[in-house]
């Protein structure tokens, strides 16, 4: 009877390391509590005491109540020549909010004695003592042991010397890692069956891409003994990136027959483009299992052979790791999604609303709308088609004017002419930081006149993400905002191949929701 | 003693039938040249017979002088019912410029009898009628055995009957496809140990990578006995696409000690980027040894021990695949990063240059630039810093206006005004597609009236990413810009709280950089 794997998430610390990926705590945080849905049984979060953010991040962690993911610190053991116990980054872990410490050391000889240049019995040392202090503090432990199988192959002792000190400190999981991504499944494999029986202790694995095998490595680690998955949602990670979870999760689920209890497959596609939402990563379309390409089917031969059945071109079926089927031609986008949000807003799924909507969903998503991340805007979308919200006020029209001539700076001024739904109208002009803050401004200045909710409404992000990018700067842009009133916080999008415009589209979308909503209609 | 391992490309096929990708047939010559020189054994051109674009193509083709590569011409078995000899399609691949053909057939009981609906002896006999009528005129034949695994495990004893039907007709290659791409690695290296002795026939593997796992089901099957790879240039093709020959290849080369005598693997990043450009695919960066970030280092740390030696990060040297190492100059590399990054442009380590720069780059870091993406801006700080450029022309000021009034749309015009570096001015304007369009097309008229190089050049990529994000719309953000010559590529950076401040800064760059390139001073 083969034991469940665990899924131990590091999209948080070795995803952000990521070149060009920058998470703030408020993005963390969000990512943290869509892992906890989807299941995951560890989330790294970061590494406490080493930057004011990852510190702000754990902070916020604390106040969570998370139903199944268990938060883990990351760090480094301590330094050579130093106590565990008076070691900074140690000490701030040991503080944080975490009950879990994930703790990465040196396994390969080569390492110790060429990158840290100390001895290697000191090294072991280092594992003992940073395990041991944690495990003393109340925390759970586990070891990462870097460069685990370049280490096993070059001095197979040391390498296994690394991981007894790590046990013989009270390590709970002996992680072992292909740290520069260059082992073959079957040198993982060999190594994973050679440790599983020694220590006592569960074994992980933590891959990365560096030759296309980051799946495969992990898997054959399964095979072998391994009962713990380290990776990232999209694989995302330095240089090549990291193990994918997005694909190691349905291969162990639906391809090997291993159980992950707590994982909720059918959310694996929301919670991949979720993160890449919030990344800001564009080039997910042809990931295995949740791209919007990987059950894409062109015309001809494929379509009517996949009507005929759906198994002659699919190798699952899209809904079991919540994706779906696009007929390229005739594009049936993303209906059931659809039909399955409109449910929560109790509408009938055969109602000739409903199709009113997936028409106009279908139009908007061919135009490079997206809803998965802004609820407000879709809310709003089934509101205004439903006939049931009385808009509450018009931007009858704007002007932009920005100039920096000589030396004297940049200037940015908006004005903007609205009328309330009485009739009233209101002019005004503002300045700002740029243009899309003067708009805004201008904006909050005319709307407040009318509905003074809005001083208490405040803009906590921002993101502009380019779609067509061969188009360079004439290209498509969507834009994302997010607006709290301090407890409670939404997210409109607008999309044009003008940043102003669609910027414009997403503020009006918000201060509209800010208002319904403190009328109560939203 | 191992054989070598024959490589055959589909780049130009099932490459092409990937989603938003269209080669015309000169593109496709141009393919063919570079797979030839790179040392492919095969290469696959196309469909004769179903559209104009490849028999153009094979025309094309038919006047070359291949050195090593042997042109494939791909196709299926003949038509139920029919005669291979009257097969239009058949005939055309006969009266291909091709030496090889490629055909493929079911070998999934299931698919005869569901998606075919004819008798499955009657499949049997198409597969052999087809390969010994493209025998009998003078071709050699190669057998794509469509969904065999999946066949195999299905029902083996139908899936190798097609087997040997094909080599009964003749067939002197035996391809097992994973069409669908469902199958784990230890399921294809069962049944290719299973075929290889069987037929007398070499076998080969077609793998799609729909669970994330072409590259390692292509070795488990040459590990099993297998003796020719097929896959594509950067994993291009349907779905998730087909097995990455550029992780393929350096894999069975480098890690597995195999033997391909023809290829030329320090040309396999050029051929990666080659077709990348060709094929108009940006996201390219993070793929195993061949990508820009593959061999990418930020971070103090592994910097520290990259300097010591490149083995303590890197799975291999980055020149054996003719890519090159990159210190990303980030706002985590610290000093050392950047020292090794001047070195590159022959400065002294210690001089007081250098010191300069380093401030600088420090300065600018903190105001949110980051150089890690921004090679050509990069070059130019240094460039200025050690007063080696003679600034072309300088911007003296523009005006940027949007307005969009009522329902008449929005409109966006940019003035601006600039001087050469012999004073000449020229103060001209421009709409656009929005406003960084309108400034971009404002800045190339104006500047290209001294510099017409800048007619040769255009934007490929425009990035725009937010970076204090609790500031909302009043946020920094940071423009990544993106320009070609067509052979060449280089990306520029500019920061503000403005985001056409900061597109300007980053246009400006790029058009400097252009300028001063053409000019050999970049």
């Amino acid at each position: 009877m083969p034991v469940n794997i665990q899924i131990y998430d590091t999209t948080l610390r070795d995803g952000a390391q990521a070149q060009g990926i920058s998470f703030s705590p408020e993005d963390k945080k969000d990512i943290l509590i869509k892992l906890d849905e989807f299941g995951a049984d560890f989330v790294e979060g970061g590494w406490p005491g080493s930057n004011p953010k990852d510190d702000e991040f754990f902070q916020k962690a604390g106040e969570l109540r998370l139903e199944n993911a268990r938060l883990v610190a990351f760090g480094s053991t301590r330094k050579h020549g130093s106590k565990a116990s008076e070691d900074s980054n140690l000490l701030a872990i040991s503080r944080s909010s975490a009950g879990w410490a994930c703790i990465f050391g040196k396994s390969w000889d080569f390492h110790v004695t060429d990158a840290l240049r100390i001895p290697l019995e000191d090294n072991l040392e280092m594992i003992r003592d940073s395990v041991s202090f944690l495990r003393s503090t109340g925390m759970h432990v586990m070891f990462d042991a870097e460069h685990f199988f370049d280490g096993y192959r070059a001095n197979r002792e040391y390498a296994l010397s690394a991981l007894a000190a790590a046990a013989g400190g009270g390590a709970e999981w002996l992680v072992l890692c292909d740290t520069n991504g260059g082992s073959m499944p079957e040198q993982v494999a060999e190594a994973v069956r050679d440790v599983v029986p020694r220590f006592g202790v569960p074994v992980g694995i933590h891959c990365h891409n560096d030759s296309g095998l980051a799946t495969a490595c992990s898997l054959a680690a399964v095979d072998a003994g391994a009962t713990m998955v380290q990776g990232t949602v999209n694989g995302i990670g330095e240089r090549c990136g990291n193990a994918d979870l997005c694909s190691v999760i349905p291969n162990l689920m639906i391809k090997k027959g291993r159980s992950c209890p707590k994982i909720d497959l059918k959310g694996l596609t929301r919670l991949s483009r979720f993160v890449g939402e919030t990344a800001n990563i564009t080039d997910l379309d042809s990931l295995p299992y949740v791209g919007e390409k990987a059950f894409a089917h062109k015309g001809g031969v494929h379509v009517s052979a996949i009507q005929k059945d759906p198994r002659t071109y699919e190798h699952i079926t899209p809904e079991s790791v919540g994706n779906r089927r696009r007929i390229l031609v005739s594009d049936m986008s993303g209906r059931a999604s659809i039909v399955e949000k409109l449910k929560e807003f109790g509408m009938a799924v055969e109602s000739e609303e409903s199709n009113r909507i997936l028409t106009t969903v279908k139009y908007m998503e061919s135009k490079g709308y997206q809803f998965e991340g802004a609820d407000a805007s879709f809310e709003l979308l089934v509101k205004r088609a439903k006939g049931e919200v009385d808009t509450p006020f018009e931007v009858v029209g704007f002007r932009l004017f920005m100039d920096e001539v000589g030396r004297k700076g940049f200037t940015s001024e908006a004005s903007v002419k609205v009328v309330d739904r009485y009739g009233n109208v209101e002019h005004t002009a503002s300045d700002g930081n740029g243009p899309v803050n003067a708009l805004d401004n201008a904006l909050r200045k005319a709307i407040g006149r009318f509905f003074p909710v809005l001083n208490d409404i405040r803009l906590t992000d921002y993101k502009v993400r380019v779609l067509d990018e061969k188009s360079a700067t004439a290209s498509s842009v969507r834009v994302l905002i997010r607006s709290t009133d301090g407890k409670h916080s939404w997210t409109t999008v607008g999309v044009s191949d003008n940043v102003i415009e669609a910027s414009m589209t997403a503020l009006v979308d918000s201060m509209e929701y800010a208002i319904l909503r403190s009328e109560g209609r939203c």
